[in-house]
């Protein structure tokens, strides 16, 4: 099975494809998606959109997850994160792409075994899980492949394997 | 110049189409898009997309005018209208529809004289202006007739008028 982790957001969007096989996971690609602060909220949200729709085309995945949204922080940072999010799952729902939510700490404790895990424990295991030599660059990148695996591991349990026409989607 | 104006939101997004000619307003359609609560996000998202789609094709606006998001109440609704609003800015960007963004400061002033008027006055000024026997339903329709209004209003200043290659959106 192949996922496309994603982490979402609009300045950075973080995107991480990984083969899950027999309980293990290989990365295929990283990396991210940016727009630039200067151009207007429309237009970020539309390249956005079209370079999603990329990267499904490219990568073929047969799921996505994106990592849930909480703000006990920046309410205007949450609400413009939650623009380009819409505009992530209305993509992924067009090219029929089923879609799966976890929040941060599932991600955690799929990833550590620890929903409590400090941000760099989680990206130095996202790091040994895929056998890569350092962990991926951008930090979003590291995010969305550390998603992509949470959803490898939740979607191999016996819970998931049942009903494959339950949607776990919000 | 033809008006679309748009309350942005998930479970009911009021749009109000007017025609602005001369200083004077007049209604067109008014209703709302709505989507059921048990339906997965990702999909309600593609349904507002979809729908507004549809609305631009039949009305054929020639700028489209929606509020800006605010939350001081319930950031977890707020967050919600956001992904809708997301969507929204998506569809009109990709059909090339020039989008405009007002406060709700901004709406009362320009419908009503003054920032601070009370919900009431402005449904009953919209009524008024565009010659309505009854403040339309949902209030989300009379909401979105505000919005177009507001932004016939400003679009018709001097300082608009000047320049029409500003960008005004976010």
């Amino acid at each position: 099975m192949r996922i496309l982790g994603i982490d979402p957001g609009v300045a950075t969007v973080g995107f991480g494809v990984i083969d899950s096989e027999g309980g293990r996971q290989r990365m295929v690609q990283y990396g991210a998606i940016t727009t630039p602060a200067g151009m207007p909220l429309a237009a970020r949200l539309v390249q956005i959109g079209d370079d999603l729709g990329q990267l499904i085309r490219q990568f073929q995945p047969d799921e996505m997850s994106v990592e849930e949204l909480f703000f006990s922080k920046n309410i205007t940072t949450g609400i413009a994160v939650a623009h380009g999010r819409g505009v992530l799952l209305y993509t992924a729902e067009k090219m029929h792409l089923p879609v799966y939510e976890y929040t941060p700490m599932q991600i955690k404790q799929a990833v550590v075994g620890y929903g409590l895990a400090e941000k760099r424990q989680v990206m130095d295991m996202t790091r040994r899980l895929l056998k890569l030599k350092a962990v991926p660059r951008p930090d979003d990148a590291a995010d969305a492949l550390a998603i992509a695996i949470c959803h490898a591991r939740s979607a191999t349990s016996l819970l998931r394997r049942k009903d494959p026409d339950v949607k776990e989607t919000v």
